[in-house]
């Protein structure tokens, strides 16, 4: 068989039945029928799914890789995402733990447009981590909004993003809302980057990002799961001067390994930087998941430019020189809640978070 | 608080912390913040989640019923999800069980403009259950599909979808496997419908649509996580003549419970039917889920038309009896590979499928 995606699932069942689990799903994901029933030798061939290996994890849990023909995308993103998880996230007991793709797909894609060393000039830095905080509570008229971007500009962050539940929302409309907070930091002369959230369908993804082009912002979010996959993918292509931060939300990421859809499939189709919930916060993810998950969107992949990992979720000014430690310079510290509740204080913490990760002593 | 979304989460944790979990994720779908940071008192006031209940369910599992306020959705359909499940959904202990909508945005949304009673119109049914079938594998040209095509429309099936692995590939592009399809059908003076399997961003499935519409073509499919739930609205507005398959590829659906995301919130993000995983086939899906997810899609809700249950999955012959005991006359029987695979007898194994579901005796 011509199968040049190796997908690698975890099955979670008796050592007895495995062998016809692994075949099982890679006929799920392949042509999913009987394979008694497919009379074209070609389709034997070249298309039914292949089980390459299958390893014992141990307690349970077997690692099964299998092969797949990457014709079957159609170099579509959410066709990929189809052919590798589409059916099997219907099974309790599997989970997508990794896929390896062929140089021509990662060609096909493009990943980011603008990446990680992109990020890091629009802001001019070259050396330490960047920072970031977030424009929240939702419910917040525009001028509050700007007025609290503005704040955090005069302590000094490199970006500002829209809470990923800003919308276009009465009380706050996408249009108002990036007009006035482009302008607050725009005539307050600051170098800070505004970037905004886009939702919706494609068309209004395209008109929310004319929009902030009209605003001179260079630097948009979106929600990859929500939005679709092939449309993030359609707005890098046709915007490759814009740079697009990924959002998980949506992203259940239970059952497709973090590392994979957050690290590297986001960062396949087009996001320059990806936002993920960090150890030791609100979520559950692990040390050892945010470390692939910061290796995935960084490691030499192909030709394609590597991603900023943001690690996020209820990070603490008192965390920095531990995050730092764990990620080095290669990030962007996301810290948004903890700035807020200083409230008459925020500048001044955030004056405190930014000369932190400036003074880190980076190695 | 303004609340008029309930969205009802099941949390698995200790007796003592759930009343601190359930107020930590009305927070975290509503301001994501730090309550004690936020200074504007209408927010405070209208855009806080607000836990309403909490009961125990026993066994460790509690079910919070959670207020949120609708604007924060803007009616769009992405904007929803996000607010009813995107950060949660990066939380490993709770799922998305229910959500109970209010009249404004049932209307705004507008559900299934071809619902059940249209696709039963469609194809000259009225009392009895409907028939599908499925066209696979993947990796056949559009010649072999269209004599495939031809060969269960002689079985007298009411509708040939195609498998959800079909997509624009080179082995079988959209257009030339539609207009295949569609001439072989139309030229046999068959009456069943074809439909046809839409992928990619918004653009292409434009195209695709527009394809399928000079093909005579009125039913499509798509995968509303893979597409984005947004972009299937679109369509659904913009082309009210036609009638939506939808998959439930990439839906996962352990986290959020299959009647609310397959039968609620597909139906009313525009799906006139809905492909779910029967119990007892290859998938894990109960009875009672199977059961509560029909009920969702049919139940009278709104003014929305019903959506038509698909179970599917693994489906043979032999259980078409039970599958109507089970399911009535308001469903679709979707029959793939047991078909498939008698190859040959494929024309007389669909015409006892017809058989018998036309003979059954409907209560």
């Amino acid at each position: 068989m011509k199968s040049s995606i190796e997908a690698v699932y975890h099955i979670r069942c008796e050592a007895g039945v495995v062998d016809g689990r692994a075949r099982a799903i890679a006929v799920e994901q392949s042509v999913e029928m009987p394979v008694e029933g497919i009379e074209d030798e070609c389709v034997l061939d070249e298309i039914v799914g292949e089980v390459h290996e299958i390893r014992d994890l141990g307690r349970g849990l077997f690692e099964a890789r299998i092969g797949l023909n990457a014709q079957t995308t159609g170099d579509d993103a959410g066709q990929l995402m189809n052919m590798l998880f589409g059916n099997a996230s219907l099974l309790d007991d599997v989970a997508l733990h990794d896929a390896i793709l062929p140089p021509e797909m990662l060609a096909a894609f493009g990943g980011p447009r603008q990446g990680f060393a992109e990020l890091k000039a629009r802001v001019g830095v070259s050396r330490r981590a960047l920072t970031c905080s977030a424009l929240k509570p939702q419910g917040m008229a525009p001028a509050a909004l700007a007025a609290l971007a503005r704040r955090f500009a005069q302590g000094g962050v490199d970006y500002i993003k829209d809470d990923h539940g800003l919308a276009e929302q009465a009380y706050s409309p996408f249009a108002d809302r990036v007009e006035a907070v482009a302008t607050a930091l725009r005539s307050g002369g600051f170098n800070t980057r505004y970037v905004p959230s886009l939702t919706g369908d494609l068309d209004t993804l395209r008109r929310e990002i004319a929009i902030a082009r009209e605003n001179g912002i260079d630097t948009v979010m979106l929600a990859p799961i929500i939005s679709g996959v092939s449309n993030m993918l359609a707005l890098a292509r046709d915007n490759p001067d814009m740079a697009i931060l990924a959002h998980p939300a949506l992203g259940g990421a239970a059952r497709i390994a973090p590392p994979l859809l957050i690290g590297k499939l986001f960062r396949l189709f087009g996001a320059g930087a990806v936002v993920f919930p960090n150890y030791g916060g609100r979520f559950g993810y692990s040390r050892e998941t945010c470390k692939a998950l910061a290796r995935a969107a960084l490691d030499e992949w192909g030709k394609l430019r590597p991603s900023v990992p943001v690690p996020a979720g209820g990070m603490r000014l008192a965390r920095v020189p531990e995050l730092l430690d764990f990620y080095g310079a290669e990030v962007m510290l996301l810290i948004g809640g903890d700035l807020l509740a200083a409230r008459e204080r925020l500048v001044e913490e955030t004056k405190a978070f930014v000369a932190s990760v400036e003074g880190y002593a980076y190695g």
